[in-house]
């Protein structure tokens, strides 16, 4: 984002009385307001209120977490202090039982906390290694949205339209996002891109989140209906269509919001290519394809009443997957921050993997 | 519709005194509440306002408008009673300035009372003779849609899936519909068909209308985003789509809702046939192809804030065309009132068209 936007996490102050302020993306787009986290307490609720969202985000939350729940402990004694840790790293946990980013933040915080106490660190300085350790935390993901960015860019040229779905962006991580991050690099690069955001149904992350982080950043964009994809192609407006995804198989097939495979099917059918921009922590080399990706079915009332009214039948049946997956052979090259991989095989995957 | 079903339009009376019954659309799914039109100002109102909407529909209601406007005139002598048949027939005609239906019916209204003045009928022997014309508006209309239905029905198999789009039902018409029909058909015959009605953003008549008709006659029918539609193809649960269409050209493409033109595509990538449901006054022989069909651009709102609130941000720039082409390239079969064309080609067209 460029310095005047305001940034989805930020760290104010130091280790002993500072706090995490973040855009409360529940309000989004039509209210920009950034909370004050300055207790476990209130960052607890912000998580499970969806007011922070993203995997990357989450974590990078619950990093900054651990130190401000151990605040009030700096001054106890050390083995009191290092007592807290876990009952603070707990509690943390349980605002957001399935996102595994959380988990991973925490335990490399609860890993570097015992580390900590082994080497005989004081309260106060512990506190201060643990916020170096959040901030490591931030910055990793904020270079490796950079990296994405950077890979991506080089496969767009002057004047392009792309296609994007749901929301890939900088709220959803430190900074960028993953496919948000490649548009945005393109534009600071000048290459005069223009972005067709799908609203992205039922919850419109496409029309609340990446319409707003665009336009907010200055890059060209216009806000369609997700039937009106297809449409955009066929007119030659678009030069390519770029997602992000939850996760990757090792043979490449990409799972990602409802959409993004009928996108990549109708792209295909209009020779546009089509990119995945996911870092390599989202491969799941321990599944091999798509067909092993459980896919979650999510509420009725989502689709018949989503915002604020009506507008399906009474007790109608709904069909409400969360996630499709793409198969490796309808998308183009997947960008990582270590580079993009192309064509997508196993053998590629692996390889780019290590 | 099955006969405790509400009709979309109902004549109640005789010429003389009774009036026109119908469903408030505007209320659907939440409400099923019918008006009464005993006069042609609430008519007026009810086409203007989208009570009653779909072409076939609205022309239908004009015509029997035309005999509400002069029931107060039948006391009159003839010269008067019939001087009021163009007043009646111009203020009609202003409640939807574009719809073509609506200028149909009323020209023939008219022209059969310039007939009936011709051959010197008093007023109570005109009004009469005028509803038996409005009558047969609405009964042609109802053998249409009967036809269609059951050509169509023949194209679908015992456990079939099939994915409508938008709404083509009786609603729109006098009863059963175009697309709709050939599913109520098939559904009567016993075949156990399974509908997938897309919701159909922005203005969701597949979610408001659609999924509200098949349930009223006890059709199965699931309600997904029109972002599932692949998905559900994937799945093998889709064995033909079928939509409507709004103009129908020389070469067989076919305009209609936004997102027909990508389900065409994706019902080809899947190997599923893919129907357009059209009567024969839908084709537009003065049309070559589908370039030639002007694309309406359509309020911004319709997507930033259709549910009640805002979904997209203040100014976003939107791109909103209320309809797509299908180039008959994509077009498995056009299922017409006179049988089904098939492939669909300029020579076939104009041999169906007669």
């Amino acid at each position: 984002m460029s310095n005047e936007s305001p940034q989805t996490l930020t760290w104010i102050g130091d280790a002993r009385s500072g706090l995490l302020r973040m855009i409360d993306q529940t309000l989004l787009p039509c209210e920009l307001t950034e909370i004050d986290c300055a207790d476990s307490q209130t960052l607890w609720e912000a998580i499970k209120m969806l007011r922070v969202r993203g995997a990357p985000a989450i974590g990078i939350a619950a990093g900054y977490g651990v130190v401000i729940g151990l605040q009030e402990h700096v001054t106890e004694d050390a083995a009191s202090f290092y007592s807290q840790v876990e009952p603070v790293v707990a509690y943390l946990a349980s605002s957001r039982p399935t996102a595994v980013n959380l988990f991973w933040a925490l335990e490399r915080m609860q890993k570097k906390a015992t580390e900590l106490q082994a080497t005989g660190q004081t309260p106060v300085d512990a506190l201060d290694a643990l916020l170096v350790e959040a901030v490591a935390i931030h910055d990793e993901d904020r270079q490796m949205c950079h990296d994405i960015g950077r890979h991506g860019a080089e496969l767009l040229a002057e004047g392009d339209g792309v296609i994007t779905h749901c929301n890939a962006g900088g709220l959803a991580t430190a900074e960028y996002g993953t496919a948000l991050s490649i548009l945005f690099t393109a534009h600071d690069q000048g290459k005069k891109i223009h972005v067709f955001a799908d609203e992205t149904r039922p919850l419109l992350q496409g029309a609340r989140l990446t319409a707003w982080e665009l336009m907010q950043h200055g890059v060209p964009v216009t806000l369609i209906c997700d039937n009106m994809a297809a449409q955009v192609m066929r007119e030659g407006r678009a030069q390519a269509v770029i997602t992000g995804a939850d996760r990757v198989t090792a043979r490449g097939d990409a799972a990602n919001k409802i959409g993004t495979y009928g996108l990549a099917v109708l792209a295909k059918a209009h020779n546009i290519p089509f990119y995945i921009a996911a870092p390599t922590s989202t491969f799941d080399m321990t599944l091999h394809d798509g067909g092993d990706i459980p896919i979650e079915q999510r509420a009725d009332e989502e689709i018949t009443c989503g915002f604020g009214r009506r507008t399906g039948p009474e007790g109608v049946n709904v069909y409400n997957p969360a996630f499709d997956v793409t198969p490796a052979e309808l998308i183009t090259g997947i960008i990582t921050e270590r580079g993009i991989i192309s064509p997508v095989t196993e053998e590629n995957v692996s390889a780019m993997l290590g």
